[in-house]
């Protein structure tokens, strides 16, 4: 969808502009006249002749000049007749800045239903409803009711709750910069994907973040997001998702109406695109601060150059905390650094004494930038009684403008480093307040280069899939007006997508028995089939490691002691089934539909791994082999895969090749609503992973959703 | 020791008083000069005859009227002499702001022991070296030579780091008042624990805050810290902890000289402390202005009042994360919010609006305040165009003064509010920029209060505990010069404790085989004894399960396999060995000396969940029950213990008892060192858990430390 009417527009129409005082028809007018805008500004209001000494007009239609953007303000009731018309007038782009739409109930859910009909009747690129409006301060258009100007600069913020955009701007207007500053509002028509998209090729903006209470369409932001970082010139994604616990997403719903989906799926769904997670609010400022005005470390290792020990000490515990290393410095780095007194810390964290002037500063920067096993500078500054606040900031900018290493400065102190934090900002170096934090901000900066410098997502490709086979066993399902599968069929389908079990049969007499348990090759156990006997075990009816040469004799043996044990039971013959090896591992592999995100499926040790200890991993549909390997490499439970205790581990390669397998089904089926294998027994050797127990169950076509019936197929 | 000379000095002596400029015996001088100090001040210079308008002397000697602190900011080398002419003057507390010493290396840590030698010989309570010095704003004494003075105030804070006071200092000097705020410098003699329990009792202090790089004596400051936390008005404490990470502690032994323990061993410290642990300078900040202007509140449930809808999502994410619930509100409550409009948020958090102007806030406020349910605020303002920064603070003021609730505010903005925190600090009212740091530190006030409300500590109390004879068995160990235990040593050691292991015999017939056996209750294991023989079943030589009535056949059968295997192997007999239950738990029992600070117990479930999952927990010994079962209820494997999957569980109050008979030991046996019970095997009654494997190590007397030696008694 084509953004410049929006974010570019030559001419406005404000429909709803008003003079009355505090109304949101007057700020917003005043808002587009007041800070420098070039393009055209039409008023609409059937009731003035003239608004800010400009023309009104009594509807779109009355203006004879081109109008690339509409702002909507009057009553929700109105909104589709003035929308409907705008289109009719060609325009392209529109901001409902109106409520009264989804977040408000079903009444409100319909009329937004409308608003999208006829934005898409149209082709209109539409912002809200519901929503703050727009600031781009580069060319001094604030399309928003928001007090103020953003400072330009390189970030693109977008965000869900126009409150936070108020509260954003000012907690930031001395450190932050904004080529774009947008309230997203209800995203009925426009959403984070179509900004995501935007302004990656957009050139003023070199750091995209957003806000949201709730995404839609996993595999679209993942595939964008990576993109982005894959660019010439990368753009790092920064993401504040909120609602992610079970009562904020209660206060999520309440507000604006999203769906909020699960913590596991968000975090999933941030690691697979790519994007950073702030935290927090303060996180999300404090990255935006270091992101926006840093080049991309080449590496994890930083140094740290302190005026006062103990806030090295934190900003150290806090970086290794974080997974940066604590660079070693070169032998030509601890000489240089020997001009600084005796009693300096001289190896990193570089300790320059409290009594330390500028010049000291100077000079272990610049030890350190020469140091090429330094890849990013942390320099904290405190109040001390000689502390020169000028000279220091002075030397640090100059440091920053000549190197292409990031440099992140913490001032820890208020008003004796204010004129330290003027000079700071305006010579674009990142300030934060806290050593922690510029520890924090570092990492996540070096973790972006490190996504960036291993990008290869590898497409799994299987030969061996019987996709029409598989095709037919769902279309039989669907026939049958079931969700759930039958145990026959979860076998059929996980077969034609390469999974084993164990193999069995069915057999009626100890000849038949003789006969077919020739054809397996190593142990069988062999069980009573009988409707008349629930407990097989206590009734005498298992018998378990039987060679397959005995299989006759034992079959009458079984029957016997059947028999004996329970007079009356009807027994209808025996099951053979295939003696799982010893030693396996059990896996669990599943694939859940997260609702408006797309497939997820997951992996985990089963049994206590799974259920106590909670240790599974997830990623979106489809999967690279890379997404899968990451998965494997989350658990926590890794080293029992990969082989302890002088227990062997399994084929790690072989279960990544199966978790691709599954991902492929989800994709082939998209139908496919739950799915479980549970365990999963893997050993060393892929070839003898075994399905145990499995379930499906499709999407419910009617809208109601079904009890799952499982199904088991062992050798118990 | 009497601390009241320190910090109530009637009389100051400073030795090395000087009016160069910018030195720190002249800042020091002018500071206690500069605000208002009331006492005595002793200028001694032997270069002088005045010295800011004050009568010199050229000794401390030759000061005719008492003096209760002496200041001295004189070269290292000349320390110990002045340090003694105070003595001999009976000056009871002395501040040694001189570096030079134990942070220097070697010939500092003695000059150090000197210190503390003279200052025990004359009973002075010192304050350093190597440190800042202190503030009393009350007092108007400054007697550091920091800039300025700190707000008087509530808050007694000291800090190992004097860098970190100064930044401190400048940082929180809008928000935050103190009572004292002490550097402690190297804590030659006073250290963290004098300062605990002197701000116990001390009437101006109501929180009580330390930064630390290393503690000592973990038994007194557990001590310490819960009952400061019993008085009748609880003062809460808070630390900042640095130096936990591997490459942190690094920095901080170059920094001074500090021997920082372990992440593991604080983390039990401050939780069986009772002390809150500050993750950053920052959150320390801020939990000292919540704490220091709020009552403990008498729940855990948060009300939340805000005018952006997205920032009262994340507060509420980052509270129920917290561990504090989404207080659920009384009828009565609801009715009283439907005064707010209709799109309002109407339930909590309460969602007063973006075009809230001050009645809105008061309307909330008072009816949250109104709530039994509701056991603490948090208000949320931003900076809307309508908000009334000015009156919403004042309503919200006026609140607090009149309810027994911690309110916290949480104010999003600068410019456009800085009215308001003025307001607020001045009503002391508690402020923060970010709503998820307001939950955050009302969730650490919460904590508090529940460890107020649970304070028992039942010790344990055991009647079958052998002192004498596991007295015997360590001196032997010690007469023969060893440190580590012998399998039967640390077996009957840990049977003078009560434990249990596998009841054991040595035959060497067939006759005593049957004989010995009879006194097995249940089927035994028998194993060849032959020094000739390694792998003992590959020869056939261990037969599992043997009905004791079978013993002296078995013992026969045994011993000709044995020999038709290896047939010149000398077989001196057999071992039985009662068997182990099945399906019991492995359980992983430890003690270690954590240096400097005491015995650190340890307990987990054993083999992959020690090895793999890292999941154990710790804490200092002397333990109550209580802690013993805080130990067990921190596992993750919680649910293992307790029974899951249709497995029993095991006999949790035996496993808690276990513990304690481990404290027991290490308080009673100071210098062992080192303990490994690995495996405990437990079961669903207690009288059935088993020693499978343990080991002993004693602290070694010579000082080297030795391999240890791995003792294995076991039926497998």
């Amino acid at each position: 969808m084509n953004l410049q009417p929006l974010f570019s527009p030559r001419s406005i129409a404000v429909i709803g502009a008003s003079t009355r005082p505090g109304s949101v028809g007057s700020t917003l007018t005043e808002n587009l006249l007041a800070y420098g805008y070039t393009g055209r500004v039409y008023p609409v209001n059937p009731k003035a002749e003239t608004l800010f000494g400009l023309q009104c007009f009594a509807s779109i239609h009355e203006i004879k000049a081109e109008v690339d953007l509409a702002i909507i303000i009057i009553p929700a009731a109105l909104v589709l007749g003035a929308l409907r018309e705008a289109g009719e007038k060609n325009v392209k782009a529109v901001i409902i800045i109106s409520a009264g739409f989804k977040e408000t109930g079903e009444a409100g859910m319909a009329l937004e239903r409308e608003v999208i009909r006829i934005a898409r009747e149209f082709d209109i690129a539409l912002l809200g409803p519901n929503c703050l409006g727009f600031l781009r301060p580069k060319i001094g258009l604030n399309a928003s009711f928001a007090k103020g100007m953003a400072n330009p600069g390189s970030i693109a913020f977008f965000s869900q709750s126009g409150a936070l955009c108020t509260a954003l701007l000012d907690l930031t207007h001395k450190t932050l910069g904004f080529s774009s500053f947008v309230s997203v509002g209800n995203k009925a028509v426009l959403s984070e994907i179509d900004f995501l998209e935007y302004y990656a090729s957009e050139q003023d903006t070199k750091v995209i973040a957003f806000y949201s209470e709730g995404l839609r369409d996993a595999k679209s932001i993942i595939e964008t997001g990576r993109a982005i970082l894959l660019r010439a010139e990368p753009k790092p994604v920064i993401a504040l998702k909120s609602g992610t616990t079970e009562a904020g997403t209660a206060a999520s719903s309440s507000h604006t109406g999203a769906l909020a989906g699960s913590e596991k799926a968000y975090q999933a769904l941030f690691r697979q695109a790519r994007i950073v997670r702030a935290t927090s609010l303060q996180s999300l400022s404090e990255i935006l601060s270091v992101f926006s005005q840093n080049p991309l470390p080449e590496g994890k290792n930083i140094g740290i150059i302190t005026n006062a020990g103990g806030l090295g000490v934190l900003a150290t515990d806090e970086a290794v905390r974080q997974g940066l290393t604590i660079a070693p410095l070169s032998e030509e780095t601890k000489r240089r650094l020997e001009a600084l007194p005796p009693s300096a810390g001289h190896n990193n964290p570089v300790d320059v004494l409290g009594d330390a002037l500028a010049p000291r500063y100077e000079l272990a920067l610049d030890a350190l930038l020469h140091d090429r096993q330094v890849h990013m500078i942390l320099v904290i500054v405190t109040p001390q009684a000689m502390t020169q606040a000028k000279e220091t900031a002075e030397v640090i900018a100059f440091a920053k403008k000549h190197s292409g290493k990031p440099i992140v400065v913490v001032l820890a102190g208020q008003d004796a480093l204010e004129e330290s934090l003027a000079i700071l900002a305006k010579n674009e170096v990142a300030t934060l307040t806290y050593p922690e934090a510029g520890a924090r901000a570092l990492a996540h900066l070096a973790h972006v280069a490190q996504w960036r410098r291993v990008a290869y997502y590898t497409p799994f490709s299987f030969k061996d899939i019987d996709l029409v086979g598989a095709q037919k066993i769902v279309q039989g399902v669907r026939q049958g007006g079931r969700t759930n599968l039958y145990e026959t069929e979860v076998w059929q389908i996980l077969t034609c997508y390469g999974f084993r079990f164990l193999k069995s049969a069915s057999v009626s007499s100890a000849k038949e028995a003789q006969d077919k348990a020739s054809l397996f090759d190593g142990p069988i156990a062999m069980k009573i089939v009988s409707p008349d006997i629930t407990h097989k075990s206590d009734a005498g009816g298992v018998a378990l490691g039987v060679n397959p040469k005995d299989a006759g004799k034992e079959y009458e043996a079984l029957l016997q002691r059947v028999s004996e044990h329970a007079k009356d039971a009807r027994l209808e013959g025996a099951l053979i089934v295939e003696m799982a090896q010893k030693g396996g591992r059990e896996i669990i592999l599943g694939l859940k539909h997260e609702v408006g995100l797309g497939k997820l499926i997951m992996v985990g040790l089963g049994g206590i791994f799974v259920e106590t200890f909670k240790d599974v991993a997830f990623r979106f549909a489809p999967l690279s082999t890379e997404d899968a390997r990451e998965m494997i490499g989350e658990l926590q439970a890794l080293p029992l895969l990969q082989g302890t205790r002088g227990q062997s581990g399994v084929d790690t390669e072989a279960l990544v090749a199966f978790i691709g397998r599954i991902s492929r089904l989800a994709t082939d089926f998209p139908e496919i609503e739950e799915l479980d294998i549970n365990p999963l027994l893997a050993f060393q050797n892929g070839q003898d992973f075994r399905v145990l127990d499995a379930r499906i169950r499709l999407s419910d076509q009617t809208g109601t959703k079904k009890k799952v019936t499982k199904v088991l197929v062992t050798a118990k």
